[in-house]
């Protein structure tokens, strides 16, 4: 193809009409921009925590190596402080293998078949023989109401709702299915299951499993869940069609350990006019062991890490109060976004806007905001100058997991919004590596972070 | 990350201003997307192009079977007719595998590095044996100009000023620096070189080369020219810092044979009420062999028959004629694009537009445009209806090459515009294969050509 008009010069064109104070501005996220696609450290340092590090759930010896090291390499950036909050933080362990096969009737024949599974997280183990029972598949809790204790006492449940493809934004598609692996072995545990299936959170078919967070209810039994991978769960789905009295058997050796201690990481570069008003961003630094945690949120804690050097690198000496996070704890606790909030409250902070960025490394197309209508119009007033990095989508929407705590104390919260049509194919997965992640997507990201959180130490919200 | 309102939502609201027609249209526009995202064959289609028949420069057998298989598949999916449309080709071969090495001194003794080379589609061979001299770097005309006779004569002339990494759209950035790879051989004989190599058109590092047109000037001594690989060009740029006499020795066998018989491979289906209105839009066919023509340009062959196959799964009858077109020889002749352009001249025919996807099977963005204000106006308000699908750049910049020869007929010129991040990692070289292509992003592409297709074959332009 031929090539076309820079829009970077109709980006700036459009700026006449704000002023001489937006043209400085656009300069300074331009040199923000021109910095990070130069000379940006954060796909470096994200290779060195996937790769050197590796996945590093919560209490975990990683998720302390990763506190260490991204205590370092903020110290190395050399913002006014760096220190830590520390916390409890729960201690699952996946242990061994996890291993499931299917016996089922093929005419008279008998015929058996592996599937790959991996414990949710947070469920029990099997027994050490595991467990072996037959299978109800259902798409929707009133399926499984109706079904009732008669046809669940003493069986697997097998949610099996998939993502729905026709979702342009794929994190609708994760909202309209992950209830399931949430709540599922306590509701199916209600009418006597044994156990509990849940389809892996893809929106596309694939080979491997893909983990998360389950939660069991208090007073109800718990029973081993696990998640299948999709092509599985449409053979599984398949089977059951020929052999509704198939047995499914699992293994898993699986538990929660004692509570461990852990740390939030905290980087803050002071405020010249108005040190009190802080700014706080971050991503979360733990992730699932299943991948390396590139893209979850590996990418986010670089890309936050990144916007203090940035600052460092340009020279630029905020207004008000920028602090970096990287969150401990988010994926099966969130204590790190909890004791955030908490000391915050405790220190009387003044906190002027919260921004997150854990939705993966890939190319930034706008932000989601909660916040009052008149600080998103102050917001959509910047649009003109984000617009030519492609960042054009201001959508009032929501904040991110980490720095929801913060939403009772009346702070305005953000969540860099990106493209997230390839988030699927790798969430929580073990395709959550490096070499899934596009060196440029993940600086664009950071370069965004930079420039909006540029603006509200310049401007405040 | 948790979940946000739908988009969707905001842009149906958005569309509340607009009226019936418009909802009307949302509707059916959703319903291709949909209907694509759930059903949509394009993905299979690539799979079968890229990995069934592969590289497929023109003249070559792949090519030819291309040709086949396009119409094989048009016919399948039954529009009014599908014809060819005949032409003759360039027939360059690349023949037995390139090679090339350094022989530099270190001190005292002297090493041998190999290099990873491949001719420019186009060069002439080398002598049996290779060609053997010492090279002079430059990164621009004016530096080339300054050496003269007296620095270029008998040497290699090595062009090595990169893409710029701060463009933020990849394609500026090519077109920064793609003049070194289409006119550097003859700038370079003018003054006696006897070789040109070409830092391959990658924005980031890589291992592999990037090949691509290159064109002679009449008159002006042939000789033979490379890319090499990024990697291999700051290493080559690092060695002569250290002797500046360092021996580039290269080999390759390609040559140009007689001009072969192809075609474009077309489909189409007749407007109901204007049928002498013509909307036309495609991709090309052939491709480079170095890698698989995935993104380059099968994307687009695929999304444009999916566009066809829409308009017949959902039973859309277009007001006016919309002609699908299987372009041949984009990449080293545009032959196709040509014969089309005079043969639509020829017939006396009213085209009102012509698009092209020819940019990747990257997630769509927006649509690029080279066209009369009005009627860019026009099209500026049919922006809420594709916002909902981040499609939502619209701009006026050019359309794709194919088309380009439309344009003293005075036709509206259109491109899709998607996201440009990643496209210069694969771009003409081994990386561009199917596993790099996202079943997501290049049904959104095909989708949004879809929307734009319907809307121009409803309403004109």
């Amino acid at each position: 193809m031929n090539i076309r008009i820079p829009l970077l010069a109709i980006g700036l064109a459009l700026l006449n009409s704000i002023g001489a104070t937006a043209q400085n501005d656009s300069i300074i996220i331009k040199n923000l921009f021109d910095e990070v696609l130069k000379n940006g450290k954060c796909y470096d340092d994200l290779t060195y925590l996937t790769t050197k590090i590796g996945g590093r759930l919560s209490g975990s010896p990683e998720a302390a190596q990763a506190v260490a090291w991204g205590k370092k390499v903020m110290e190395a950036i050399h913002p006014d402080t760096v220190y830590l909050q520390e916390m409890k933080v729960p201690h699952w362990v996946r242990g061994a293998k996890e291993t499931a096969e299917v016996f089922r009737a093929v005419g008279n024949s008998r015929r058996r078949n592996e599937m790959k599974i991996c414990a949710l997280g947070g469920s029990i183990a099997t027994p050490d023989s595991g467990i072996s029972a037959e299978v109800v598949e259902v798409h929707s809790w009133d399926e499984l109401k109706a079904l009732g204790k008669e046809g669940i006492q003493g069986k697997i449940v097998f949610y099996n709702r998939p993502m729905d493809v026709t979702k342009v934004h794929t994190f609708e598609a994760y909202g309209g299915a992950v209830d399931q692996r949430g709540g599922g072995a306590s509701e199916a545990a209600k009418y006597g299951a044994v156990g509990s299936i849940c389809r892996s959170m893809a929106i596309n078919n694939d080979d491997f499993p893909h983990t998360g967070a389950m939660h069991y209810k208090d007073s109800i039994t718990k029973i081993p869940s696990c998640a299948i991978c999709t092509n599985d769960a449409n053979l599984l789905s398949d089977y059951l069609k020929g052999d509704k009295h198939l047995k499914f058997h699992f293994k898993m050796s699986c538990q929660t350990l004692p509570d461990e201690t852990s740390y939030n990481v905290v980087g803050e570069i002071k405020g010249t006019e108005h040190p009190e008003e802080i700014i706080v961003f971050g991503g979360h630094l733990d992730s699932w062991e299943t991948g390396k945690g590139a893209h979850d949120d590996g990418a986010g804690v670089v890309q936050t890490m990144e916007v203090l050097r940035l600052f460092k690198a340009l020279n630029i000496k905020p207004k008000r109060t920028i602090r970096a996070v990287l969150f401990m704890n988010e994926e099966n606790g969130l204590r790190g976004g909890k004791k955030y909030a908490e000391l915050a409250k405790k220190n009387n902070e003044h906190h002027i806007a919260a921004m997150e960025t854990d939705a993966g490394g890939f190319v930034p197309r706008g932000i989601s905001c909660e916040m009052k209508q008149e600080q998103f119009d102050k917001l959509l007033k910047w649009k003109p100058l984000l617009e030519p990095y492609g960042v054009n989508e201001f959508t009032m929407g929501g904040g991110g997991a980490d720095i929801s705590p913060l939403k009772e104390m009346g702070i305005p919260q953000m969540e860099l919004l990106v493209d997230s049509q390839r988030y699927f194919d790798v969430h929580h997965a073990v395709t959550d590596v490096i070499e899934n992640v596009n060196i440029r997507e993940l600086k664009l990201g950071a370069g965004s972070m930079a420039a909006f959180i540029y603006l509200f130490s310049q401007y405040g919200l």
